[in-house]
């Protein structure tokens, strides 16, 4: 028979935040895939191990995720990876691939799960929690109240547009455009935090827009609320 | 010393997607606050004692959160939930109050939370799978890929023009304006799925907009793809 895959989300980096699901289905497994190509270097198995020391004994497989926004070598890539992959479910194995945050909100894993789903293979999505859900916790503010709406948007495309949506945004990847978006926030007077590396070593946190930097790291986003 | 409140995500159903942080807590805890009147009756209690058996011997206390849009009737309730937390925090109890879902994402205890951070006490988040992770994740379906934004609608109020925005919606608590819904979405031709009682007992699923009942109850939940 062969194996089935898990797209297990396993949160945002403070490793008590996977569940339980996760946590099962990881010591229940036979091949755990990451997304990367030195395996125990990965970000997903450092915070992963920590919760699952089983992590350390079993067989973990890199598979290469690179960011670029060259779709043709992307394709390729996504290809190469789900064949990978596939070669162990083949066998009988039952894997799961280590997703931070959750594996439906911009995950690059959700390529492979189509194309193991095309493949003829059983597959299945295990939620994590999303990276802003974590941020508003650990600055204790609600994303959204009531009637309001909440917006997700990914910083480096449409933030101008973004800052026009009611109710509460949420910038995603902000790095580069983290000045821009500091002078949009302030003409609106919007209330906006920005944290960098939320529950991971370097966390850095900014409670007003005033204080964002021109340039922040890849693991950065802003909450912000409606302003006026 | 006075006691500390944690606000705990339990997430949208399945006991097995709590987290371990959520887990350790409520086993650390010496009072469990739960939202409504009969606390062992409640869905957050029915949810959590499958995956934390311990919570049988905890010392359940339920808050009452009614649902209402009467103003006055709210602010007075969760100024009456507040004070009687307080009671517990003043006599250095470790409290947890359970909520459905993620604390931050349209819950009823940010409002408990914020009266007892004023009343003086500790408080923290502890963040929990939001329900449309959990739907989309069911389904086999991104949320968000690339440049798309997501956006959290609540269906009581703004569907219309929540209909007009780019990228993924998502309606929350559709209810009576299932049907609305259903004519908006085949006007769009947008692929789109409903969710009753995500993992929970009656859950029912909608794969296509033109099922959608005319009224859906009360945890019920629509994605939508962008249409034309």
């Amino acid at each position: 028979m062969a194996g089935k895959l898990y797209g297990l989300g396993i949160g945002p980096g403070d490793p008590e935040l996977l569940t339980l699901k996760a946590v099962r289905l990881i010591k229940e497994s036979d091949v755990v895939f990451v997304p990367g190509t030195d395996p125990k270097d990965t970000v997903a198995y450092q915070i992963t191990v920590q919760a699952v020391p089983e992590l350390e004994d079993k067989e973990i497989v890199g598979i290469a995720m690179p960011m670029t926004k060259n779709l043709e070598l992307l394709e390729e890539t996504h290809e190469k990876g789900a064949n990978e992959a596939a070669e162990y479910l083949k066998d009988g194995k039952q894997c799961v691939f280590l997703t931070l945050g959750d594996p439906t909100v911009y995950s690059t894993y959700m390529y492979i799960h189509k194309k193991i789903q095309k493949l003829g293979y059983e597959t299945e999505i295990v939620s994590g929690i999303p990276s802003f859900c974590a941020v508003a916790a650990k600055m204790g503010i609600s994303l959204s109240e009531k009637a309001e709406e909440l917006h997700v948007i990914p910083a480096v495309y449409q933030i101008e547009e973004g800052m026009e949506l009611k109710g509460t945004k949420v910038f995603m990847k902000v790095g580069k455009r983290s000045g821009r978006l500091r002078e949009l926030l302030k003409e609106k007077k919007a209330d906006a935090v920005m944290i960098e590396n939320c529950g991971m070593p370097g966390e850095k946190i900014f409670s007003k827009a005033e204080d964002f930097p021109d340039t922040a790291g890849y693991y950065s986003l802003v909450i912000a609320k409606e302003g006026e």
